[in-house]
């Protein structure tokens, strides 16, 4: 037997001290979903590649099945839990609050240490829709963090369809390999780059200007109210704003404003989000730790439409 | 998109009561590993194909990794945990007492209800030798048993130097493929097949008449009195059935002899096992719900020489 001794690239290990505080961290957040009715589901380890959102399909590790079809490994659960409730679930009346937990695995460039697997927590409000749904979303994930022991942390929110629509109005549908250069510079908030990204771009001009100010870090980017006079002749966006503010008021109302800050660059960067995404940011960390958002539509593709949310 | 709303063939899902009684067990059985003083170890999904025992290689789901190797999803975890202990643990002091609870796959023939996703949970002591470590691992088994509710089980004990003895001396060296013929007849416990398949066998006629006694339900089987008779003339089988003899006195001072019973002709079919061999019936079950043996040789052969033994 000729056996390498090292794991393969990307693939992780939690040994001793990193594994108990693992299983400690999870049996906490497990605590808190199943304190807020949430109900575990144990999906597959592999699908279909198919029922993998298409931004993910250059990270999914494949392999061929019994049937002969082309599987994955889960890149995420999102997909993957709404396929399951629109499918095997479908008898059991919404809304259903459902968590998980486990390893998902996409491809990274080969970096020193990047990962190709990792554990996610997380869950699903499928048929939650409007304000309430969000923020019962936003307060389960901080409870989590403080619950984790993460103190120090600052969720930013925003609203896929404020880029969208800027997108579209901007000149780039969605099926313009441009319009996926002009997103790579916002999410890098680079405003040279996207004006230079922007400046074949067939439509608005006021569409044009409202994208680079969301990449300067400016007052657009941070305040409903600059970004509402900034985007005023965009009916979408204005929509994308109206419902953001309904969201921030019914978090003040909760009490946990000041847990929040508005970032209405944030996308999210996948293809099925329709509403509110927010990304976590710990303190210190350098990178998120969490994220999610408000999928409207991808119920609806798979036959049993409703509103849905989820981190 | 077009997506189809079964899951694949042999994919595991758990939702609500499945998965609060499959977290539930969970939770007490790792009670019992960690009051034994185990520690956790969280394996990678996947490694190198080359890794995982070669009587596994057809129930392999393999991929080509980052690296352009052959990587496959892990059908079990000794092979992964032993690598583990002899490459990135090196520094760690044996013995090490190592669980982990995750998921294993492996393809199975397309048949009503057969899964290829299974999870386990299991143990490995390395560096832990002899009849003492045998008993540890046995008593963590039966606690975990009843941690998990499970009251009506037998453990069937035997050795795998029982059976390959007589294997090698009825005449079917390693690579002959008439050995594994012979096998599956002795697992499926058939007389007329295995007498069948050893006729045309060079070797020992005792062997041969000791292993179709092992097919029989008879005393040659339960009993290591009738044993010693029927394999007098068999010394590497003396030897296993010396070591069987002091595994169970040592359960009998343990006060745990009553849960177990022998079976001689038990051999678990994985190759890297050596010593001791078990498998656990449920009562009224119809299979077998976990099994385990010592693998004195694997580590040797990974560059880490020690005895080990896990389930």
């Amino acid at each position: 037997m000729h056996t390498r001794l090292q794991l393969p690239q990307g693939a992780s290990c939690f040994t001793f001290d990193e594994a108990r505080a693992r299983r400690a961290i999870e049996g906490r957040v497990v605590s808190v979903f199943e304190g807020w009715g949430y109900d575990e589901i144990v999906p597959p380890l592999f699908d279909d590649a198919a029922t993998f959102d298409p931004t993910l399909a250059s990270k999914l590790y494949t392999f061929t099945g019994r049937e002969g079809t082309t599987l994955a490994l889960r890149p995420d659960f999102t997909s993957l839990v709404a396929k399951i409730a629109a499918g095997r679930l479908r008898q059991v009346e919404a809304p259903l609050r459902l968590y998980y937990s486990g390893e998902v695995v996409r491809y990274e460039p080969p970096r020193a240490g990047r990962q190709s697997e990792f554990h996610q927590m997380g869950l699903e409000f499928l048929g939650g829709g409007g304000p309430a749904a969000d923020v019962e979303v936003i307060a389960v994930a901080i409870e989590c963090l403080e619950a984790a022991g993460v103190s120090d942390f600052v969720f930013a929110l925003g609203h896929a369809g404020v880029v969208t629509s800027l997108l579209d109005e901007a000149g780039f549908p969605a099926d313009d390999s441009r319009r996926e250069l002009a997103l790579s510079s916002l999410n890098r908030r680079d405003p040279l780059a996207l004006a230079q990204s922007l400046e074949g771009a067939a439509g608005s001009e006021a569409a044009r200007r409202a994208l680079v100010g969301l990449a300067e870090d400016n007052g657009i980017r941070q305040s409903l109210d600059a970004a509402r006079l900034a985007l005023q002749g965009i009916a979408r966006a204005r929509t994308a704003l109206d419902e953001l503010e309904s969201v921030t008021r019914t978090l003040e109302e909760a009490g946990l404003r000041g847990r929040v800050a508005i970032d209405l660059s944030e996308s999210r960067g996948l293809d099925y989000y329709t509403g509110l995404v927010f990304r976590i940011y710990g303190a210190g960390l350098g990178f998120d730790v969490g994220g999610g958002g408000r999928y409207d539509a991808l119920l609806g593709r798979l036959g049993r439409p409703m509103p849905a949310i989820g981190f």
